[in-house]
């Protein structure tokens, strides 16, 4: 049994309501029970829009006991709703649900965060200082050692750089930088999705692999050596990129390390379009979130597609169980 | 009616086997007639080797004179024959087929041509300074417009920048040749695939089409300024990679353009694996090759997988056709 708790994200975006279409599908009282942090009225409306008949325990917010075959509600108060906009007061939400979130999570009431998603805009409208969902849980857990996983049943991978320009990706590309996120990436695999011996591939940078330096050094003056410092049994590489997934190599890896975001995301989204799952490894919080933004153009309108918030879900309880099976032994 | 050639590519690689592979599989001698330009003793070598039963029309070189009901050999003489390695004459080989070749179709002998794989080692150590078919072919045209695309029966397309280090892509992409590789792609499609109103896709160079500027100033400055140049129900974009291709957009336009190698070529391949085809746009030949290279690994063992050739003679087919219909009327 695992306590999973879903945030609201921000309410004026489609985060309330992938989340509730979410547990209702998922709902299942013997497996797990599930929490939801949310302002009261946001919920009350799209309970009520969706028809949704789990029955609610509605939690006290400092000291909240979870009840199995309920939907456990910890309100956030009222807050002011402006479906479609960032606002200020959204902003300042999305944190509070957050912050709330980890300190259960920290405090081991709860097992997981299925996190909707939030505004950078909302956020800077609040005064909040922070990028995304991954950096303020770093802050909040005090950890430089963590990184960005992209789940699915059919792959599994990790980026050395993210969201930087073109240009600057190879000066991005260093030695530790790219031992850091192997290494995650193993102690990923083992730890949290359970795999004894996993195996991981590390693609190049360069068009067919730099051919042997013609089109590109970084191949073996970086890569191949970083590489090199692994058991051979855990990570190969590098390998030509379009040639890796032409062939469905990425079938037979436990997880792809790319060099930058459209390596990796364009095959990633072919194979996983609305069923891709963010995962922040390394944090001592398994945090997962659904890999679509707020939508605010829908928002509102009961047209959100909660397919990516479902898998975000399911992939948060497989790791909590793992979490808790090694914990236990 | 139309006239094909086939070149026997590198002798030592796999082109002669997957020429005759595929010329076994397309033969139909009322809709074309095929020629093989290749040595006689590796032409025999093979055809005694797969058992090709195909009746041959052993031409004169200098005035060939093509017959239906047959395969049509335009032999080269005899060879010295090292499967698996590159040598000198098969370098030397590799550019007399496309020369000859090239000549045939220049003087509307032939309609097009299917080039097998050669090898840059082969050309280099026959002292050929090209690094391979399409600077061979666009310096017997004596043009400078011309680019490679990428053809399939669900996707099209074409590159702004093709085989250079990753750190060199957004100093090669610019306003004038970008302008140049799309216009090339809409003249393509109208003339060689025969639509009448193409539309194209065109792709971003930074991760998330470069957010407004804050992931890159390229969309801005020069790739959405050059799609603005064309019309609009023409030429669209420019388009976030990962999420184009996830939400399968490449399949609702005719033709997509991207910045650079892996951008394109990792969907392409992974949509195309083995089928995919090479296409020298905008030469006065019509030149296409299967994607893969000479495969010296696997040569002469009967294992190599004519697929991408027979999708390259297909493609072929269509574009000489196109071309005569056109030319006719």
């Amino acid at each position: 049994m695992v306590n999973i708790i879903f945030t609201c994200g921000d309410i004026n975006g489609i985060g309330p309501e992938v989340s509730l279409k979410s547990i209702r599908q998922v709902f299942n009282s013997e497996k797990y029970s599930i929490i939801f942090i949310c302002p009261e009225n946001i919920f009350e409306h799209y309970r009520s829009l969706l028809d949704f008949r789990i029955p609610i325990n509605y939690c006290n917010i400092d000291n909240p006991v979870f009840l199995s075959g309920h939907l456990n509600l910890i309100g956030l108060g009222n807050a002011q709703f402006n479906p479609g906009m960032p606002t200020d007061i959204s902003g300042k939400i999305s944190l509070a649900a957050i912050e709330l979130a980890s300190k259960l999570a920290l405090s081991k009431k709860t097992d997981g965060i299925v996190t909707a998603p939030i505004s950078k805009i909302s956020l800077e409208m609040a005064g909040i200082n922070f990028p995304g969902h991954t950096e303020i849980l770093a802050d909040i857990c005090n950890t430089n050692d963590y990184g960005m996983m992209f789940l699915s049943d059919n792959m599994k991978a990790a980026l050395t750089t993210i969201h930087i320009p073109l240009k600057d990706i190879p000066a991005n590309i260093t030695e530790n930088k790219l031992f850091k996120i192997i290494n995650l990436v193993v102690n990923t695999l083992k730890t949290d999705i359970a795999m004894k011996k996993p195996k991981i591939a590390v693609l190049s940078l360069n068009p067919h692999g730099g051919e042997n330096g013609r089109l590109g050094k970084e191949e073996e003056e970086i890569i191949a050596p970083v590489i090199k410092i692994f058991p051979s049994e855990i990570v190969e590489g590098p390998f030509v990129p379009d040639a890796f997934f032409g062939k469905g190599l990425h079938l037979k890896y436990d997880a792809v390390v790319g060099m930058y975001h459209d390596q990796v995301l364009i095959p990633f989204k072919m194979l996983n379009f609305d069923k891709g799952v963010n995962f922040t490894a390394g944090l001592p919080i398994v945090r997962t979130s659904p890999d679509h933004g707020t939508a605010f153009d829908i928002s509102g309108k009961l047209q959100a597609n909660p397919s990516s918030t479902i898998e975000a879900f399911k992939w948060n309880v497989i790791i909590a169980q793992n979490r808790k099976i090694k914990n236990a032994g």
